[in-house]
């Protein structure tokens, strides 16, 4: 792995792996776009980290930014691996507590695509794009496993949770899914690392829960992070 | 106006007008990318419609999809307008009817981007992103005006219409927003023409009613556009 390519929507989850690599910013690389760039070189080999930027001085969030900074990313880059970081609910009844890091077990699914009931387009809603095979990684690291699913919303409706139930969800976010449609159109490799922040069957309010733990999250989030970075350069993985 | 780019979901929408003109499909234009270029010249000027493109042999639909094809139209092509030319729900209640078509009225919003509800992170959810001011343009052409909409299902909870009637939404869709966002960072004016395939407030399931209306709808939305694509030719339109 010569070129590695993390995809992190929040200023508050990348900022640990940019000072734990000293990485750089690289103003205005994505020309119009408010997406990101920050890169170093380490051991030979680059670093990306890429944002999706702010807009009124918040992160920009969700699958419409996601989508755009991963095709900005692959067509600028063209990294041999992307890495989707970023926190995540999972559920309790699953198994899952706060600070939990999970790698992507699976295709990615959509929880709040909902264009027909018939097999061809309940499918595409769904989506269920490919992840690069994680489960060796995740053993060698001591990370659990979980498949993600992507909404628009924080929160999560009673339509949203129920379909996650019946596609097995199991690690909601909002931005995995959109990642996973892009790299799987350039079929470039996909690993998906999330750090719990709340647990959406803990009885508590999302928004609430999510800030309280972003920290804590944001920095197991790192700790992961370095591990695969160190892992990915050093070792020749069998991903695929 | 020297390049015009429509911007349209499916083929079914897009046919009739590819047909009008007698567009060209220029093969594999956008790359590893499944969006299609279908390309003419009009009294010397530049005449696009680029399309999602497919997978699994259905029209790729929805806000991601959206989203990179309008990065790739504006990238690759640098148009003048971009148009989205779509069909979409609308309510009986204020006055839609299937087969009437619509221009934007000020901004697109989202409806199920559900973010938080303090006042920047409510305002990044529901987006509200600029259109060129299209009310002259209506008047001239005798088009309705409304505000769009977007999500990414076909149908809507009542999560859903509760943003949708609180914010003010009329044209529902599930592309626009996506478009809108994309156009404003790159700074491209956008119109979109919205011909009503279904009235969600009508009593019958927004699938059935979506399918048996596509054809007369699109058939008034080709119209529209004829009408649309002659005037930005040939007036110098006040939009901005």
């Amino acid at each position: 792995m010569e070129k590695i390519c993390f995809i992190i929507a929040m200023h508050a989850e990348a900022q640990p792996l940019i000072e734990r690599y000293g990485l750089q910013h690289i103003q205005d690389y994505f020309g119009e776009l408010p997406t990101e760039l920050y890169r170093g070189v380490i051991n030979g080999k680059e670093l990306n980290i890429v944002l999706n930027g702010r807009m009124n001085g918040l992160d920009l969030i969700g699958c419409e930014a996601a989508t755009l900074t991963t095709e900005a990313a692959i067509m600028r880059l063209r990294p041999d691996i992307l890495i989707n970081a970023g926190t995540c609910g999972a559920f309790k009844s699953k198994g899952a507590a706060i600070g939990d890091v999970y790698l992507s077990n699976g295709p990615v699914m959509f929880h709040d695509r909902r264009v027909g009931e018939e097999g061809g387009w309940h499918d595409m809603g769904v989506g269920n794009y490919p992840t690069a095979d994680a489960r060796q990684m995740a053993k060698d690291l001591g990370l659990k496993l979980g498949k993600c699913t992507t909404g628009s919303s924080l929160d999560m409706t009673d339509t949203d949770l129920n379909i996650i139930l019946r596609e097995g969800g199991e690690l909601k976010d909002m931005e995995a899914g959109a990642i996973a449609y892009v790299a799987s159109l350039h079929k470039v490799p996909l690993i998906c690392v999330k750090s719990v922040t709340d647990l959406v069957d803990g009885g508590r309010a999302t928004e609430e829960e999510f800030h309280e733990n972003l920290h804590r999250s944001s920095a197991a989030l790192k700790d992961a992070c370095t591990k695969i970075v160190q892992y990915l350069m050093t070792e020749q993985p069998t991903l695929f």
